[in-house]
């Protein structure tokens, strides 16, 4: 990293707004209500502690943006430029704080990113026209250069606890270690390393390193605990990272061999490494999500791991880990620049074995650029853990 | 703690449904479809890792329960006795799967305990009667005893983080040390007793520490991040923890004075032992929510410091950290036997100094038991952080 990063400034979040204002008066609205924490974050700059209190910026499409807050959040929510602040007292109290909004608010033509459906009939009675579609989110899926700069730092982070398992594991398995001490160990490392760089200048917005290690039958759980369980020799040892860097998320993940990789275990690992491949060029070439997801998982099923699938290939990252659009079927949502996606291969055979990889896309002009060095520094055969 | 503390067997999950039936039943309804994460735990003993990914639970009044999940879950949700397994393939493929549940199911007298607004009209198009109510949260809400012997471990390890922190924090700050470092040095005791004590037993369902340390103005915010900062002579400095044991949470929290403790702040926390003692004498008294509230805060306002109250005194714990019935405002559930509170008194002056205790509160016939034990183990005077 050659420049100083530093979280968004307010100046970001007055151009989102222009953004979602632009988004609500193409949709004939008076504007929009986000209750969403990522939608509150993009149009603010806003990181609170999310709760059972409802928590609510309003975006008209003409005039000025109030924030809609629990009292207890007054001081953190000065410092956004945002004058208009309206507090209720505390959650529950005697109405829904979402139809408090919607009185404080009083315009009736309007959007709102997400609702509890039993405050829909409620909500209707004092609008003339309700739009539930997340506008918000939709502006988010395209991300600014700021945001990418921010998603390719954190992809850094998460490739920087996989330089230090592979360096590292042979060691501690070879002292009795298992998948926890590995864990710790590689979470310690990159937390420290994220903390040293960024902790002074992007103190009070997320950061942070998520992290799981899984080895043998228990790899073949797409979602499981972390247990002590030490990694056995020809086992294949799966660690998935998530790194956050102002609040923006990136992936890298990868699996190791433990001990000497088999020939079945390079040729499912090649198969991996071809859908990885197909995922990205299907991306760069703007098809769309649920294409992208067929034409990499058909990349296993040619491998003859069809069986094994148990996963789409790919989901959004931002101002969440998971977030639209969803590299999945279902999804048709054409693929544009801007746009940042995992890509993770998984094949998972019960009883047996799993392999998950985990790279971070972002989708340019040009194509695809692959902020996650860990696996393009690392190739196949290096990826083992000598014994 | 003298008996071995396991995770609660598939027997209690049996007669959780029970309860859930006749909730149902009593509703005249067929049964209940259960979406939120801490209800498909209380009628399953399934800890899924959360996601975008719909994941439910079908309780019939009469038959057999249905599980309907995720491709992905599918090894996860075996074991837990219920034999009827639904899966979808992925998210967010065609239909929403809160749709496709409704399909599976085919019931048209339900209750479902949360949906997306925007999901409303094509629920109810599949239904007769959809009944909106969270009923499983509301028998949650009385804890069974296994139920309050994990609450009870849990409160044991959040007290454990403040007897390190006050043992150890004169010298970690003599030696320049910052909130961070407080928070870390205390969260690795924490972690390792509680995982000593119970990492083989309840290894894959959820239990861990999480805590915040803040000090000198930032003492004033309710909520917000902890900073690379050094607590100063004659300031407060607050520390929360929750902990976690099989699911269940308690909390424990404290407010320490750095060096020497003024008058003024001796005043402060014996007002803030008052309004504990207050809440603990509502709750015993079996009086409405928002009376105990009421009764707790007067006892801040009595003694000078209304204007300082930025929160309600509790919220109900189990499952979630944060779970109705709230001592607050608006809730007028009557307070009864097997009811779990925060006891969570809060002094907060922009500008100047906070205050925060924290204990666990357990309803019982009997009245109230705190096994959150720092503050009674340690007097007012000896809340200090000697330097």
């Amino acid at each position: 990293m050659t420049n100083k990063l530093h979280p968004l400034p307010p100046s970001f979040h007055v151009r989102a707004r222009d953004r979602l204002k632009a988004r609500a008066e193409a949709a004939g609205l008076d504007g929009m209500l986000l209750l969403l924490g990522p939608n509150l974050a993009y149009a603010t700059g806003l990181f609170l502690t999310p709760n059972e209190r409802p928590m609510g910026v309003w975006v008209p499409v003409s005039g000025e943006p109030t924030l809609l807050l629990p009292g207890l959040e007054r001081e953190n929510a000065e410092g956004t430029g945002i004058a208009d602040l309206r507090f209720y007292e505390e959650f529950p109290g005697d109405i829904p704080a979402e139809l408090w909004m919607l009185d404080q608010i009083g315009r009736k033509s309007i959007a709102i990113d997400f609702l509890d459906a039993a405050l829909l009939d409620a909500a209707r009675d004092r609008l003339t026209h309700l739009d539930l579609t997340d506008h918000a989110l939709a502006a988010r899926t395209i991300k600014e250069p700021e945001e990418v700069v921010l998603t390719e730092a954190a992809a850094g982070f998460a490739d920087c606890f996989l330089q230090r398992l592979h360096g590292s594991a042979a060691d501690i398995i070879a002292q009795g270690g298992t998948e926890a001490d590995l864990l710790a160990d590689g979470m310690a490392h990159a937390r420290k390393a994220l903390f040293a760089a960024h902790g002074s200048t992007f103190a009070g917005t997320p950061m942070g390193i998520t992290a799981t290690v899984h080895s043998g039958p228990r790899a073949a759980l797409p979602h499981g605990a972390v247990l002590d369980r030490k990694p056995r020799p020809g086992e294949t040892l799966i660690a998935g990272i998530g790194a956050s860097l102002g609040g923006y998320h990136a992936e890298s993940g990868v699996t190791l061999i433990v001990g000497e990789m088999s020939e079945e275990q390079r040729h499912v690992m090649q198969a991996m490494t071809a859908c990885n491949d197909a995922a990205v060029a299907a991306c760069a070439a703007g098809r769309t999500c649920e294409e992208a997801n067929a034409a990499a998982l058909d990349a296993l099923r040619r491998a003859g791991l069809g069986a094994a699938i148990r996963h789409r290939i790919g989901h959004g990252m931002g101002l969440q880990g998971h977030e639209a659009p969803w590299l999945a079927p279902g999804d048709r949502t054409p693929i544009c620049p801007g746009m940042v996606f995992s890509n993770e291969p998984g094949v998972y055979r019960p009883g047996h074995d799993g392999y998950r990889f985990i790279n971070t896309m972002i989708v340019t002009d040009e194509g695809v650029t692959v902020p996650s060095r860990f696996q393009s520094d690392t190739p196949i055969e290096a990826r083992v853990i000598p014994l």
